[in-house]
């Protein structure tokens, strides 16, 4: 981990023209390796006179490294490069969801029922009965996935049409991890009451609000509105899913350093929608210090009346000793550092300041706040949020369980005690031999994950009292 | 067609629990004969004891009519009724469409290519240039189905929630007939400033807005606003899309019993949303002697100040001879007459004045205007909304070519061209030949409609300068 690594977020495949003579493609291989390029599949498409014609993939650190690679192996003689296809656009082209019909509508009887003149029956009885809604309708098992654009990855504002890939995205998480049918609607206001009543409006399909990617202390706002309005679950996942994984993620790092919550000092980078819900999770959970760190340093109650409300909570919520200054006052001796700010704000002095055996989880998306590669010699446990590096804090360990038993149960609301069991459940998705610096929180490919966490999450919806679906 | 027949719309499956000995299903299978009811599948589940167990399905005309049917069985000795499964409502368990992934995000590179980091460079493409979230998300290929519930078939206004079946059905129409993902949203405001703000502020990640079952004559102004506010499609389709199949049918209909559009009289039947857009239509397509009736009888300018804007425009722009009465003297010497009211509205005395070869479209749903039973022996040519009786007068002929050509021209508009282009050709659907008093529309299921439909479309939007899309 000592540099970058390419990575197929970089992947390009290329249309080569190559001269049929001995050696030719060994060079074309030989240019990647000295470009440190990865290279993938390598297809032959046809041959064309005196030309085989080949489809070559290679993963690059970036854009500029995949365009340097592109530019040497032109310089070959006996190559025609006729096409480079960016291997990510070509994945996103026409989008990445679709509609599916659970049965056909290709008879007559078919249109029938699905449609008039059947259909009218299902409608009276559920104008009759509104709650069978829930059974009648996809409302059983669909979130509206909400953005309004204005935090995007760590993008920041960039408007509703270009958050739309990030929440298709999520939708194919929902679908892929939990079967739950997640729809992405960006929203083009980014004004609080209009987006609250936009969501309240379009909500009675639904059988839950997933926000995504709104910025903070909005978010906050637009969160407590909906919760109060609605009568289905409105998580938003970038203050609770994040917080329920850095939960579960901590628990774990705890028991391979053997260190107590309680005792820790934790640094959270960032007082966003992540950073409050974190710190509040974790406060729940027992921790006792934490500094809460902005771009002005460490949040503290001096001139409290010039934050805003939520910085206002984390003032008075944490800092117990009230300390003022910069990031690097703040990690002095610090156990735990969570980043959930934006690209590289936290610089190698701040980790080398930290007390013996450092946790850093860098979650800043696509970019951590310091890579991994910059710390490997000093932190003990290093997590991140990205795929391709290992730890990843990774919010689809969290949502598609959450969602999935807060659907099963029909709950009117995703709580503190289900955000809580839910933080358990991914953590003892790992048992006490696997555990170690590299593995403290499950793939998010193991099929568990999503099971114990549905589960653990339905029952605590059933023992607090937000479960309208008659126990089966 | 001299009594109201058997539906799949009132199917149910019995389990049946059958003495063995010889005789017995002949005996239920007597009863259901008696009663008129349709038997379909007899399938074996499996033989317990001295019982052979089987599901068998039977269409009857109505709930009433299948409990009849129920109870007669249960009466007889050697068979119990063990469970009876209405197969409308079978259907419609946990909804009709779901979400499906183009591409399984089953492994690590796949989650980087289509989740982070790799989006992120799909969204800043976007960013950059908002255009592309036209080919790089699923706007391209999106509409929302959005109903407020106010005027859901021929229920009236019976909720949001109540109105999902149907918006529901219409996705699946979207995508069985034209690829299209629809999806259903349904608002729980029907305040017209409300309804508009909403999908205005949710548009940007859809291609195009169909707007359905709507009362009038809140449907026209939310139509108007929304057109002047998205440059995306806006398509009322209980209005556009009846009107267009009217008059096609009407086109085809006016070949079988040779007359001119120019020479008819026309009587419409409701001046809802439906009645004001195939009264324009008709009038564009060369009519020149419309009544419109609503429950006062002929509208007429002589109170014209009190009816509302709607009115007034049919007021103004029909009954050239400002006729004022009820409903019977509007049909005296009609050509046509167009239903698009509700169940039953239309006396058989009114058929009987009408001219010779009356065409009576009753479109009213899930009950027309006047039965087709009732008026067999009167009327030359009868069309229905119903999928149980030929001619069927259905968007389906409309809605799902019309937004695919849309979308295939990136059109920012669906207009007036688009809609008579839409109009002639499906009534160019039926050759000639073909053509007769029981078709005068082409099967839903005539895999040319929609081919036809689009590439029509698509033309006049090229031609009426509403593409977006470079010409191919």
């Amino acid at each position: 981990m000592s540099e970058i690594q390419p990575s197929v977020s970089y992947s390009f495949t290329m249309r080569l023209y190559i001269e049929n003579k001995p050696g030719m493609l060994a060079e074309v291989l030989n240019i990647i390796a000295d470009h440190k390029g990865d290279p993938g599949a390598v297809d032959v498409v046809k041959v064309e006179g005196n030309y085989k014609v080949r489809d070559l993939t290679v993963s690059a650190r970036d854009e500029e490294h995949a365009q340097d690679i592109v530019d040497a192996i032109k310089k070959l003689d006996g190559i025609k490069v006729r096409n480079v296809s960016d291997r990510v656009f070509l994945l996103h082209l026409g989008g990445k969801i679709r509609i599916e019909n659970k049965v056909p509508v290709d008879t007559r009887d078919a249109l029938s029922m699905a449609y008039t003149p059947g259909v009218g029956r299902v409608c009276q009885a559920i104008a009759e009965e509104k709650e069978k809604a829930h059974t009648l309708t996809i409302k059983e098992n669909s979130v509206a996935v909400v953005s309004d654009g204005s935090a995007v990855l760590g993008l920041g504002d960039i408007g509703p049409e270009a958050a739309m890939p990030v929440m298709e995205g999520k939708a194919m998480l929902f679908k892929e991890f939990a079967d739950v049918d997640g729809y992405p609607i960006c929203l083009d206001t980014q004004d609080v009451d209009e987006i609250v009543s936009t969501v309240k409006h379009m909500s009675p399909g639904f059988g839950g609000i997933n926000l995504e990617d709104i910025s903070a202390p909005r978010c906050f706002e637009i969160e407590d509105k909906l919760k109060e309005a609605l009568d289905i679950p409105v998580f938003h996942d970038d203050q609770h899913g994040t917080a329920v994984v850095a939960l579960a993620a901590t628990i774990n790092a705890l028991k391979v350093v053997e260190k107590e919550l309680s005792d820790l000092r934790i640094v959270i980078v960032g007082a966003g929608a992540a950073g409050v819900a974190i710190t509040k999770i974790l406060l729940e959970a027992g921790a006792s210090e934490i500094l809460c760190c902005d771009r002005q340093g460490i949040i503290n109650r001096s001139e409290i009346e010039n934050l805003d409300s939520s910085k206002k909570w984390l003032a008075n919520n944490t800092n117990p000793d009230n300390l003022q200054g910069p990031l690097m006052d703040a990690t002095s001796d610090a156990d735990l550092l969570i980043g959930v700010s934006g690209p590289g704000t936290v610089p190698k002095e701040a980790i080398e300041k930290m007390a013996d055996n450092p946790i850093i989880f860098a979650l800043a998306n696509p970019v951590p706040e310091i890579m991994p590669e910059k710390i490997s010699d000093i932190a003990r446990i290093i997590a991140t949020g990205r795929s391709d590096y290992p730890n990843q804090i990774n919010n689809v360990l969290a949502f598609p369980g959450l969602f999935r038993g807060a659907l099963d149960a029909r709950a009117t609301d995703i709580n503190e005690e289900m955000k809580l069991a839910a933080a358990h459940a991914i953590a003892n998705c790992i048992d006490e031999n696997g555990l170690g610096e590299e593995y403290i929180v499950p793939s998010v490919f193991s099929k568990d994950v999503v099971r114990k966490v549905s589960s653990a999450v339905e029952e605590a919806a059933y023992e607090s009292g937000v479960a309208e679906r008659p126990k089966p």
